[in-house]
């Protein structure tokens, strides 16, 4: 018997479902003052009819059992057996059925067993799934795939319908009367389900969360509410975003606490530094961060609680320098795909399209997962058979009805008829697609060519000789010159030669073109600066903007931060009093650019086979910390004076000085810098 | 304003949910001794989070209120408005939005509203929904489409999530003492909910159904078993298939009735004759086809229950000669496509996919309903790419991996390679699709020319000169001859001069070739039999083959009948003692071939614009009858001396005699033999 990769019984699902489904309960639950605010694209649900299949030889007498969400059976030969209900098999070769129905929801079985061959009947390895079934004795069909599973649900008690988290009791650090009932503080943003205890016989408590303590207090317009019911003792509420709690107790004593809900990550990236400000954006990125690591990664923990493929893009590149966790990384890539057919953009933003291919590239880059590359591929395949389906007559992508073009929020790009961001972000899809379909022995030519004739045409379209730039659009005909382009042209390396240059001084650092006012672009306009060598100018750029927030009592980073407004025009946006997020994953990046450009690792070739570390202080007097890798992780310590480098994995190579130096496995290299 | 169609409130929903909602359901409820056996192919569902627009101009102050199932809201301008809240409208122009959600089930909303306009409000004329919703201000993609509704739904109080039935209590005409409880005679097969009252305290009661008295006593082995449990005093089931109940009642005295669960379908088909055992198999069939004719058209209501596209094209065919319910017809379509994308053959079988095709095409030929065309085309023309990418390289059907080839139940049948039946059922569906795509403007020429392709190459590659027939198949050189092609070649006009005298004599009347055995398959021999004007013959094998069943006993038409059979034989099928259906729709065939044969009445133009009315006794001394059509109906009284026919609408022309009589509308047309 080959050696199993998945021993221990496990819950199994159809690939994929498991991720569609839960996606499609989170996408209609965001809430809004009463309302429910469902996501506005097309959501998929989970096959609810499969059957799974497994051939198996067993030496010795075994038991099986098989249970499920939702109804079915087991099957061997002529004989079924309810849920729950043991089969003893004796020795020999069988063909294992199983058929799972849930119709309103995610249809899941965990198979038992016991005997000295249980291992061959339990575990994930074999088992294999369809939804197009056939009848029984016409299994031919050729839709049958590895099941899928994770190592949350190993455990028969466990149920996958209902998503895991971890939770931790936790306290208001303060409390103080307010009209009609009490205020909380629990001291920062948090997310879980608010524990009323001890109530005290009465009539409703109405409860009002804020991110703010103004938004608590303001009970007409805070986002979320709720009530503890009359005379009950006990309550416990769903989980929500806040830091404030408002409780208009009804003169109802009561004590209060919060179940914390979080999804257990390890945090496999660190970073310290000599500047303590610094240090506390980190740690604040970190905690914000985790806050919106959970079933997928969420753009925010109180609005949208949405998973958005560029606020998603964004995300996975903090991961590796965060958690590592590649099961966050597919989840979402899956929840964010769903089913075929595709009849829209993913968010129904064209971009969005475009960061999702992109991300899957990244992904095997960083992880070297084929595997996943393979399974994703035939959804790769009819999401770029959609996007090249509706390229318009040049061949460009340009908006059609229904298709969101978003870029960023902003009020100066000049949006008419095929963006040149569009294209450029285009071209590094299908380079993607390309390197993707190599990966696993598909045909990616076309792609590729696709991307060649998209990277020669770039210039000839869009770039303006007299502005030194790249124009938002030729279209219009009006020559609008953003950062957003040029921030693209250098970061992906369409800007050949003296354009890099020549766009540093005519846009980046030209006052007169309007400044980035999102975080979310922001992430790509810092980091052009560190890739151009100006750390020093991005680390200040990172004390004055994430340390501003602070400085205003931050304890996560926001949606979106302008220093030259006030309270509370600060906790407003899209025109509403309380429509910012006060914790937004895009707010993170500091945790990417301080791994991957301070600390310095990068891998040089897939899943960090080869990696270089070129640490660079950007002006602090030291810095140390870790940034983990595919397979291991890397220690790095700089100063003005010194640098120690140590990676756990082979391949690494520390830039220092002008100088190469491998980075044997395991060993510390340090250098001083000659007096 | 322009006309509403649809002035009256009712349930709205996307297009199609509806069914598909319904559908999974249905195909998830299947039971077999305690176990659910749910449908072995792809079920789909509906979307669960959709958007619903209208743009109304209202001239005096008007109300709204919207309920749904799930949760959602309307919004009116920057205003939303929960469920159940009434909005207040002054005159003027409005743009209606209504975002509804239902994650585990089907999004429906009913719009109220009141005040002298509030039917420009609440009509379902001009509502429109979209599951690509795109971010309200950007709604203007492609996804918008007509709601859904139907006439079951016009109530607030209604919930389309049920299928609404119709009651009526039913008693037990006999009942008697058997081994530890009762058995109870309902008289003739049903379907209901068995409703217990009066039940004195007592441990749980065991209850057996039977559609047999000898199934409802083998408690062992019925099908279908459940309990009363112990110390309730009333207690109903869910509705099921029955005639015989045996309670096991441990000693707890009771009440017995049921509530016979029905679809209101108007008998719009009448036919009475000289021959007392024909009436009789005209009632039990019209019976046995109305307890199959519920959400869609089952197959049988004790097993499968499931809707299979084969046994539904006869039941339209049925259906125009008995109920002429075009809904039914609608909803079963829709229900066996489900979505996109198409990845198997409907029900996994590939003649199933042609017969959906061509019924497409017979449900316009019998009702002229052309905006169903225009809705179901979409759908039909992604299911012509798949079967179009499935033809083999001689440009024939012939089956993949997971394709069911069934054709009939037949031991003879030569199934190798591609089989000559299946290229006619082909023909037959690329024809139904041409015209299809003809009536709504969309070019159908491929799939005529492909169909022309077919017809020319039959001959060349399944007609069998020596024997006079059209072989099963060419692949297998065994030049094997069944009667399945040879029927399908008069049928549908394969068969061209002489051959098709040629095969009534070296086929149909020839008793080496093996007997067609299942009523499914029988309905088209019938057919031919009464096409090739060998009435008496058909009517000969009807009051032998269906008077065969009620000289048993029968009191509903069985799946299959074998007169050489005993009981209990009669119970078994698929090696089940009690696998056989009592009551199956395709065992109502004689309902339509007594309208379209012996009463004489079908379509010679699309919608029975035109219709001929030719008479035949086939040996009976007289018969009247009602044939409803498009937009009326024909009554038709013939004996050995004279006809009347009398029809409601123009267009129709008695063929008696060699002579072809017009039928004024509403007027007696009578006819005498000339002695």
């Amino acid at each position: 018997m080959p050696k199993l990769q998945t021993p221990n019984p496990r819950w199994m699902w159809y690939p994929g479902d498991f991720e569609i489904h839960h996606s499609l309960k989170l996408h209609c639950r965001r809430e809004e003052r009463g309302f429910i605010w469902p996501a506005f694209w097309k959501l998929d649900d989970c096959w609810h009819n499969v059957i799974f299949r497994k051939k198996v030889q067993i030496n010795h007498p075994a038991t099986i059992k098989v249970s499920g969400t939702g109804v079915g059976y087991l099957e061997i030969g002529t004989k079924r057996y309810h849920y729950n209900e043991t089969a003893i098999l004796t020795p020999g070769e069988y063909s294992l059925l199983v058929m799972a129905v849930k119709m309103d929801g995610l249809p899941a079985i965990f198979v038992a067993g016991g005997g000295p061959c249980k291992d061959a009947i339990t575990s994930a390895d074999g088992w294999e799934v369809t939804h197009l079934i056939g009848e029984t004795g016409r299994l031919d069909g050729p839709g049958w795939k590895p099941v899928g599973h994770n190592t949350m649900y190993m455990c028969e008690n466990d149920n996958p319908e209902i998503f895991k988290f971890e939770y931790e009791t936790i306290k208001p650090i303060a409390q103080r009367k307010i009209d009609e009932g009490i205020l909380y503080d629990f001291g920062r943003q948090t997310f879980g389900k608010l524990v009323f205890e001890n109530i005290a016989p009465g009539p409703a408590m109405q409860v009002f969360y804020g991110e703010s303590e103004t938004e608590a207090l303001d009970t007409a317009l805070s986002y979320i509410s709720d009530q503890v019911p009359e005379n009950v003792s006990d309550y416990t509420m769903i989980p929500r975003a806040f830091r404030y709690i408002a409780v208009k107790d009804a003169g109802r004593s009561h004590t209060l606490t919060a179940d914390y809900e979080f999804l257990p990550l390890e945090y496999n990236g660190k970073f310290q530094c000599s500047d303590e400000m610094l240090n506390r954006i980190w740690d604040v990125a970190a905690y914000t961060f985790h806050l919106n690591s959970r079933e997928f990664f969420l753009d925010g923990i109180k609005r949208d609680r949405w998973v958005w493929s560029g606020d998603a893009y964004q995300s996975y590149l903090i991961n590796y320098y965060l958690f590592f966790d590649r099961d966050i990384v597919k989840r979402t890539t899956i929840a964010l795909r769903g089913k075929d057919p595709v009849e829209q953009h993913i968010n129904t933003i064209m971009d969005y399209t475009f960061y999702w291919i992109i991300g899957v590239a990244d992904y095997y880059r960083f992880t070297g997962d084929v595997a996943f590359v393979g399974e994703i591929w035939p959804k790769m395949k009819t999401m770029l058979d959609f996007i090249l389906s509706r390229l318009n007559s040049d061949g460009l992508a340009e908006g059609l009805p229904g298709d969101w073009i978003f870029i960023d929020w902003h009020t100066y790009l000049d949006k008419t008829g095929p963006l040149c961001a569009e294209q450029m972000l285009l071209a590094r899809a299908l380079e993607s697609a390309a390197v993707c379909a190599g990966l696993i022995g598909q045909d990616g030519s076309l792609y590729q060519a696709k991307a060649d004739e998209l990277r020669n045409t770039l210039d000839i379209l869009y770039w303006d000789k007299k502005q030194g730039a790249y124009i938002d659009s030729f279209a219009s005909g009006g020559f609008n010159v953003t950062r957003h382009a040029n921030i693209f042209a250098i970061l992906h390396g369409f800007a050949k030669g003296d354009k890099v240059q020549t766009i540093i001084d005519k846009v980046l650092k030209n006052d007169a073109i309007p400044q980035i006012t999102t975080p979310y672009f922001k992430f790509y306009e810092l980091e052009v600066l560190c890739a151009t060598g100006e750390t020093q100018a991005a680390l200040n750029i990172m004390l004055d903007y994430w340390g501003g927030m602070l400085n205003l009592g931050a304890t996560s980073f926001w949606e979106e931060y302008d220093p030259t407004q006030d309270f509370p025009e600060h906790y407003a946006m899209y025109g509403d009093k309380y429509g910012k997020s006060l914790c937004h994953a895009w707010g993170a990046s500091p945790i990417y650019l301080l791994g991957r450009y301070f600390l310095g690792v990068s891998p040089t070739s897939d899943a960090y086979e080869t990696f270089d570390v070129v640490p660079n202080l950007g002006g602090l007097e030291w810095m140390e910390g870790v940034v983990p890798v595919s397979g291991g992780e890397v220690n790095v310590y700089a100063s003005k004076t010194c640098v120690k480098v140590c990676a756990s994995v082979p391949g690494g190579t520390l830039v220092w000085n002008g100088e190469r130096i491998p980075l044997p496995q395991g060993v510390m290299v340090e250098r001083s810098y000659k007096a």
